[in-house]
């Protein structure tokens, strides 16, 4: 049986309004004799809302609850969605993530799947019935409901296309699609059609939200073709696939930038320069569970060294904190703090064989008078770190300079 | 283990400062060494939103949808109160139907349990833990989530009491007890300090809604005691047992009196008296799931008789179109409808050896000039119709009559 595999996001099943436009679009794209299995997230800000309530309840609740709780914004989505493809006539069912038999690891609030049971789905689906299923949740060895973390149920959609073996996973967002860069920052900004998982892998790393990294991850792992398009237009979206075929090596170079304005750095000063202090202080610093990005460390200078890193602004307060701590450790010298940073990047895997383009980068950011702090780069990205302020502009200069307005050939 | 049972209903939770509430309550009641099964509704108006959007979506879901979606109100108040639990230093684990399994049969809205698994919360309350219940839900075969119908919450608690061999289950709710009569229509009321079960099922079933009906033939048929009670203060409330020690025959003869005035009233006229007619009005009835309480016939006059029952106000347009096609088909007179009644009764197993009762019943509404349109009786009650506007001062004179102002000696 073909099979293809929905995901639409919390807005696009916000009210009762959107459900009933989700039951419509998703009944027109059935297939007879072909099976369509859709994953939704929560209706809108439900979450939020439980995860509030329970704050006036406990501030730090434990996980296990914690799980139990916001499972059920899932759960009432996909209901929800049943019913109303059931009021439009044709025949559907919501399923749980128990219910499908979506097997995941103990770690509550951020649980990994590692087994999918696929025969419910298949027996609905010769059912003639279109399954609906609660994103972002799992359960345990245990029976307890786990979830998968935020943006959970592009996992989930990701993870049902791979067991199903479905034709495509379709992952339906309040965008159009992929873009060269953020509109909103670079006016410019065109849709891409196609685009390789790493480059999407990239794009989402470096703050380009579209799509959970970790569904890219899992396409790329079971080849699963994403289809990135919004739910409130018929537009054709981006592809994500594994080799844009027809791709240009000549022309494109690069496919999108990407502006990340939510991380800070942090540098600590004169470190002795001896085997194993990087170790020490980016092991620390991982025991505490602080998601470090990019690192950095200068030539040593008379035995001295200095390291900067940047981490997500919301764990600035406890890494600074930590890292004094393990300053006085180490016997290195003080810490600074820049809270506010900017990393644009450009992302293509036409730049593995282009050695101009870290030096096009350099140049351009240089005539438009902006200051690299950090450099980092990759097989097929390149960051830099600049002042908070200068981040939009280096974008735009950016996206321009790589001629990414006139992509799609 | 010594293990005891509470229930808190939909007011007692319906918000975060009821819920920190019943927690403290909870806490304070945990005995060393014992066990505690907390069974909750979902938070106050939880489930009539939930149907309300679901209305929004789809006039008639599917049942089956239904159960899957209003379940989630009680897997929220379980896994906030289990919160608010662990907040106050004690250990909690909220389970839902499916998690405790709960085994239902497969009539959705209205599921009856078949069995339950009783080994998952030994478990955890062997591990110390209190054991928060999601009430009013289980599955069924398939693993679907059914509904135990409106009130379930109290089934769950007794058939969890009955499964845990409990020593008690204890009824939170937002009264005091079960009174001799609804003090808002008899201001003298007293609250009742033992029942037993047939007199609680008999007013239950006749208006008095402090504990659904189910949950007390449960608790007769496994002999749980039931004790209902506030869950806004101390006082002891009514304890629901088999037989009321120390009773004295001579005194109490009636422990209530019961006002129901949400029922209709209808008479088909001139119905021809030969055998299967009452069988064919009533079992066509039946069929269309309308539920008959009180049925009188007439002697039979010039082979002619008179039927008249009474339903639910609710269901009166729809049984009235049915028995007009009834009285057409069995060639019978007209049909009367009587949209307000009152439905005033008097419980009390001590009747059963007081032949007196009926005739001072009858003799209190004479006397009060109250009408009496159908009488029907059992072993342990006598109901009478009455005018809707006479229903409120024949519960009174009859409270008075019987002095159950003076109850519990």
């Amino acid at each position: 049986m073909k099979i293809t595999v929905q995901k639409y996001g919390g807005s696009s099943v916000a009210d009762a309004d959107r459900i009933k436009n989700v039951a419509r679009r998703v009944i027109k794209s059935q297939q007879p004799g072909e099976g369509l299995v859709v994953v939704v997230s929560a209706m809108g800000d439900t979450t939020d809302e439980l995860i509030s309530l329970s704050q006036q309840i406990n501030p730090e609740p434990s996980e296990r609850e914690m799980d139990q709780l916001i499972s059920t914004g899932e759960q009432i989505s996909s209901a929800l969605l049943a019913m109303a493809i059931e009021h439009n006539g044709a025949k559907a069912v919501s399923l749980t993530g128990n219910q499908v038999g979506i097997q995941t690891d103990d770690s509550h609030t951020k649980a990994r799947i590692f087994k999918i049971d696929s025969r419910k789905m298949i027996e609905e689906l010769e059912g003639g019935r279109i399954v609906v299923v609660a994103g972002f949740q799992g359960i345990n060895i245990k029976k307890d409901v786990t979830t998968l973390g935020r943006g959970g149920s592009d996992t989930t959609a990701v993870a049902l296309a791979a067991v199903l073996n479905a034709d495509s996973c379709e992952i339906y967002t309040d965008v159009d699609g992929v873009y060269t860069a953020d509109p909103r920052v670079v006016p410019d900004a065109v849709k891409i059609e196609k685009i390789c998982y790493d480059e999407m892998l990239e794009l989402a790393s470096l703050g380009t939200k579209v799509i959970q990294n970790r569904a890219v991850e899992f396409a790329k792992k079971f080849n699963v073709v994403l289809h990135v398009r919004s739910s409130f237009n018929e537009r054709p979206g981006t592809l994500v696939i594994e080799e844009v075929e027809g791709m240009s090596m000549e022309k494109v170079v690069i496919r999108g930038v990407s502006l990340n304005q939510e991380e800070a750095k942090l540098t600590i000063t004169l470190v002795p320069d001896k085997p194993g202090i990087a170790a020490r202080i980016f092991k620390n610093i991982a025991e505490n569970n602080i998601n470090v990005d990019m690192i950095i460390q200068n030539v040593s200078a008379q035995g001295f060294t200095d390291v900067s890193f940047t981490v997500p602004r919301p764990e600035l307060a406890k890494t600074s904190a930590l890292l004094e701590k393990i300053a006085g450790e180490i016997e290195a010298g003080k810490v600074n703090v820049e809270e506010k940073i900017a990393k644009v990047s450009i992302v293509g895997v036409g730049m593995k064989s282009h050695p101009g383009v870290a030096a096009t980068m350099f140049e351009t950011l240089a005539r438009e008078k902006i200051n690299i702090m950090m450099i980092s780069t990759s097989e097929i990205k390149i960051s830099c770190v600049v002042r908070s302020e200068d981040g939009e502009r280096a974008a735009r200069s950016l996206h321009q300079a790589f001629e990414l307005d006139r992509e799609e050939e």
